[in-house]
């Protein structure tokens, strides 16, 4: 895996320098020190992240949308059909989802990635078609993914990573479609952070309670026939995965080897984020957890991977809508520390 | 009072046929209802407000940053000197505090208003000089507003909420600067909950015990000196609120009367709230919470006022921080209903 390898080689820690002088410059400005609650250690994230302070602000910003489908849609799983995966590809595609209103929103550009959309997919500008299959094969009954397609899925996302930033961008955000992808996200969930499947399945875009409970017997199969454990991280990703997983897998590594921090949206991202930091510790001080999607699991692998999330307005869509949101807190916490001006040089007296 | 009894005379209730219309167009978005959480009811309320279906943008954005002294700073319940109210009112005006660069990233004007500053005020662009007198009189010995002071400072507020809308502004934010000012919002907060004063008394911008436990005795006193109640909430305003707090009580109570919403920033901006919502319940209609502050009184507020906030990031800093971040999230919520497809047009199947 050359390229995999050679993007992990390339991550090294965020600069323990440059968030030491963001601390001491938070001290300095004319605000009461930890007035700005998170969005403060957010700040000197970020200069941790650009390896500067004060860190540039994070504009042109990037939201990649990688969609793919599931063969264990069959399973019956999710009271979607899987076409509509291809539907609403075709709906990022003409401007209409929610996740270009909100791209719109924040003044960020939303590049869709057919990464294994099972449909046809029309060509369109902001479309990358990288499709490795028609969607995985049912995990249920073996790998959804080959070692070649792991591969070339992973190598997807870290190519998205690269044009991004190659063309200017200096904040990234995950986005994913795929009926039926948090089966997938529950089942690394699980696997990364021990917990039972129970604990970690959610509705989704919204099942009843009996389909719930088959969703955690399903996911269950999934990971026994597949023997996936957290000491293989790439052959439980292949076995229980998805296409878009794989590929957010590779844009979070990339990312964190260009240092560009990444805002990580719902379920789908967090569940690839435990993939990544369990492939590469180091690249977890570039994540930024965008929300808390009403999703269970997505709290706990949030937990596990240590963040807080910015937003918190019980979302539950995907598309990167609950990290685009969370993109003008971003900006803003960089803002403060590139704009605010120190008590001395504004003349403001400091708390005696 | 003729310019509040004509300003409450206009506010009428949220429209309910926008918000039928709008509850009936969320479920008809390429999303499924309900995945967009706390956002789809804030487009609801939007809708409501401004009394069509979808909502126009939220856009342009005004922040009125009211700034005023208080007399009850001799009891020394800050330990930050009183000038740094005038001080802070020079830095808004020279664009270098944390509101300023807040104003930035979102894309909204800052207005400063010096509704009572004790100093004196530079003359500047974005000032709006109406200060009433240089600080409130010592609520701990009696009104920190005569009668007539009261009506002019509420009768600022009208006038900027008015100004602002008149210029085109169709979404209003609070903001307040005023050394001390969290005592007098702890004192209306007390008064119009009912809820004990240490319950809702917090560190403001930071104060060590001792100097907590002077300032709810402070407040004790002042509420007791003041027989402030309920019952009549401009007395009780007048008698331990602050020019600042008056300023916010008449620029929501207008915002109301023109139908366009307001984000409540902290502490100083709920406890203003409840003084508004006493004298006319249906102007709670056209307030957004922005954010949850730490002060223990703003979410004892918020709890009474029956508003959620958008934002929660352990913030105490006041000027407006807080509602300023929650901008770009309340106009999120027109855009999904004013830009999102429905299924039918955008040919997306529907959930079986």
């Amino acid at each position: 895996m050359t390229l995999l390898t050679e993007t992990v080689a390339a991550i090294i820690p965020a600069s323990r320098e440059a968030m030491s002088a963001a601390q001491e410059r938070q001290s300095m400005l004319t605000k009461p020190l930890g007035s700005m609650g998170a969005l403060e250690d957010l700040g000197t994230r970020l200069c941790g992240m650009y390896g500067e302070c004060p860190p540039p602000l994070p504009e042109p910003v990037s939201i990649a949308v990688f969609a793919g489908d599931h063969g264990v849609h069959a399973q019956g799983v999710s009271p979607w059909p899987q076409e509509v995966t291809t539907q609403m590809v075709g709906n990022f595609l003409a401007g209409g989802a929610v996740i270009n209103a909100l791209g719109r929103q924040v003044g960020a550009e939303v590049v869709v990635v057919d990464i294994g959309v099972a449909g046809e997919v029309p060509q369109a500008p902001g479309l990358k078609a990288r499709k490795i299959a028609a969607g995985t094969a049912d995990m249920t009954k073996g790998p959804a993914m080959t070692p070649a397609q792991l591969q070339a899925a992973i190598d997807v996302g870290i190519e998205v990573a690269r044009d991004c930033v190659a063309h200017g961008s200096r904040l990234l955000v995950t986005g994913d479609m795929g009926i039926a992808n948090t089966t997938a996200s529950a089942a690394l969930i699980s696997v990364f952070t021990g917990l039972d499947v129970a604990e970690v399945t959610g509705r989704g875009t919204g099942i009843d309670n009996p389909m719930l409970a088959h969703k955690v017997t399903v996911i269950q199969t999934a990971i026994r026939v597949n023997g996936a454990s957290p000491e293989d991280p790439l052959a439980a990703l292949a076995g229980v995965g998805g296409f878009e997983h794989a590929g957010v897998v590779g844009y979070l590594l990339a990312a964190a080897a260009l240092r560009t921090p990444v805002i990580l949206d719902g379920v789908i991202a967090c569940s690839a984020a435990l993939v990544a930091q369990a492939i590469a510790p180091d690249a977890a001080d570039y994540w930024v957890a965008g929300h808390r999607s009403v999703e269970p699991g997505a709290s706990a692998a949030l937990a596990h991977l240590n963040l807080v999330p910015l937003v918190d307005l019980q979302m539950r869509l995907g598309e990167g809508s609950g990290a685009a949101l969370a993109v003008p807190l971003v900006q803003a916490g960089a803002r403060i520390l590139r704009e605010v001006t120190t008590f001395d040089s504004a003349g403001v007296t400091n708390k005696e």
